[in-house]
């Protein structure tokens, strides 16, 4: 089959001061799209002016990575912001990565929102819209990652924008194409034989069995994976090794 | 005499969250260029969309005011950073505040460093070089402003930007170019007239009096003014209408 | 009628940094206690000081006043803390202000929480028990504030706590016990008459009238008062004045 | 020799949100003295409520460990801050970790000063009284580190204070008695049995060989020590095992 290809986007650049947080130098060698921490759920500008370096360095898609203002809680905690108010701090985040960009001389791909903002614009149609506006309003060739099937894409594609289907490898989908929430039993993948299965069969054939064995469909642009710790930094390794031996172009979204 | 013509250029955009500081509706209607505060030592997203919203409305030239991190102290106090961190968050905010400028349709016009950075600025050389790199290397159309005779014009020539001198009417000046310091008896020249004859001069002679009476010799592109009290308003009023009296064209920098 | 008492209590002590809020010299003549913010919402340790030093000139009773870690949603944005972090967050606020009541040499008397936290506490009951039982392990003298009714004041009794219960002049009732959304026409109380009435059936008949006319049971220790603007001011003056003559001692809780 | 005893203390609890440093449950094990961060250079609310109860736990005595507002820089750049400020931010910090200290039932029994500010109040004297009036009008029975010969012991000696001069195991001395700038080639002590006859000759004699070999008059009531990396904690064991075989009575300052 020609032309069948994926993208593998990880966060990344989320050290803030005196803290180191993530295996960055090794999960850049494996990824091909770089979601950048911007200063405000994680990361500052020291690290964010060496993270683009890196993430260019090693040919990866730079990304905007906006969060919610937590440090402390790293962007996870659910803030009630308002939609108004999320134009304007990822409009404020995405222009700071890039100032970055313009120093290294590098373009920005694509823009991912972090955490809690993710989950909520993934359900939250006003949020959404917040978020693909901005997107739009500071460089429309940007290309906006959303979950599969969720208001963010959606949003995306109204306004114009390219977007970014994103699945997951290592998590089960509920039968209305929501992740299996992590309280539940059955919420993570930790065979790589299965989550490679369950990302070819949602490259292939644009569906993932739910749960249940429900056939939820699905677009799948880019895998989101992670490079926090070591074990994770394996199960990447492996599911790229495996992508490739099928044939699988991986390359960052826009590529 | 042809084609003589100042910039007066003020702080704005400073509040935060809740905080409302100065009187930016008011200093708008008769400055040409607007300083904004980027969220280090003032300022936030919010304030920051507003700002440029309304600076561009009156017409005003735009500019990043990046400052030490410091909310608390307002930029004011001294902070032993290195010129690496300088370059780096003086890129973060300029980009940031780019960001704004995207969203709002306007170029951003000139850069201007805030309180203790500006004065950082103007006696070291490693970090006024810090701030010229972060500038050029951002976009070098920006027009640096720096204290009039300082290491940071200096150091924005040496890097080929356009640079503005800037001059103050309402302080005077020590026999080494330097503003009075505020604990001296005759720092503050409060009689609107001498304030507008000091300017005057400093614009048609190049040379400003010092306090004991040395001539100093100094460039005026930009005169530094205040929105933050009503008096403050005034002087600048007053100020504004003796300089266009005299035949001043009063205009931004680079216009 | 022996005895009847009321506190009037308001939150002080908001000002950040370069920027000050609220009329703190003006209110403290009026109330009875002072919720002093304790730098996670607003207020920072040279605002504490002065405000301790203030109130106890004052004789207002100290109250230490946490709230949610969000200067920038000055506290009133909901987030999703949970009931541990609750308890270790307002331990640290309650702590901090302590300090400085121990270098003003004068008893910290009550603790109310701000904004979200108050609203998530008067109706979540692990919140409001994560409050109380801070409380409690700091410092079980200090006397818990809470919505009238409320998980908040419930929580404080189980414990052992004092606690007073408080009620609005200012704001219509729902027949719930609940106070009006601000989102309806009848929220507000704006007349001085119609507040003083509700407080003194508050207080002398322990009811009061929500919009639909239903008579809800209410406790009435303390009423809440404003200090941010001249019109708030002077409604608390006319309600004080108004209590006064009733013969209503106007007294901090505990006293 | 009878009644010899030192104490041996380290920085811990600067973990912030999502971000760990510090090898803290190891290094508790070998020191007598815990100097707890509170929330201004580095910990927050959960890492002090952890690690005043593991103090606890392991017998180390309490300490508040106040430093500068800055956590992106942890606490170790110069800010310019006037001694009024200090006085504040030091009782802020202390009366917040009093709080845990309460909840853990446990008594707090020192305080030390971290990064620049410790360095700042070594030879600024104004500063070094800010801190040691906190000190005691936060709570008079606290003991007061502070480098042997500094400004700090002597301002809290002159307020009255227990002082507690500390010494280092792994530095080198200058002629006047100040540490070697670590840009020196003979600034840090590695062999383990030279560092501990430093600490022995500063304890038995009073005395340490500058680095030109001139003997400095010291005073040595506890080591200052680290527990940020493996290495460093295997130098503690090293130094605490050689103290002990000498004899001398490793035991937290004041017990």
């Amino acid at each position: 089959m020609a032309n069948v290809q994926i993208d593998l986007n990880s966060d990344i650049g989320e050290s803030f001061g005196p803290y180191t947080i993530g295996l960055d130098e090794d999960i850049l060698k494996v990824i091909t799209s770089a979601n950048i921490a911007c200063g405000y759920h994680a990361g500052d500008h020291n690290t964010m002016y060496e993270t683009v370096k890196k993430a260019k360095a090693n040919g990866a898609g730079i990304g905007a990575h906006p969060g919610l203002p937590d440090l402390q809680g790293f962007g996870r905690r659910h803030i009630m912001v308002d939609p108004e108010d999320v134009y304007r701090f990822v409009t404020y985040q995405i222009g700071a990565l890039k100032g970055f960009c313009h120093v290294h001389q590098v373009a920005m791909n694509h823009v991912k929102a972090h955490g809690a903002l993710y989950h909520m614009a993934a359900t939250d149609a006003d949020i959404a819209d917040a978020i693909a506006t901005a997107v739009k309003d500071v460089d429309r060739d940007l290309i906006l990652f959303g979950l599969s099937g969720s208001e963010l894409t959606r949003a995306g594609k109204n306004h114009g924008l390219t977007t970014a289907s994103e699945v997951f490898a290592d998590r089960t989908y509920q039968p209305d194409g929501t992740l299996s929430p992590r309280s539940e039993g059955q919420a993570l993948i930790t065979d790589p034989d299965q989550a490679v299965q369950q990302v070819l069969q949602m490259i292939y054939d644009n569906r993932v069995m739910a749960v249940d064995g429900t056939p939820v469909a699905i677009e799948a642009d880019t895998v989101c994976v992670h490079g926090d710790h070591p074990h994770a930094l394996t199960f990447v390794e492996q599911l790229r090794g495996r992508l490739h031996e099928e044939g699988i172009d991986i390359r960052r979204v826009g590529a």
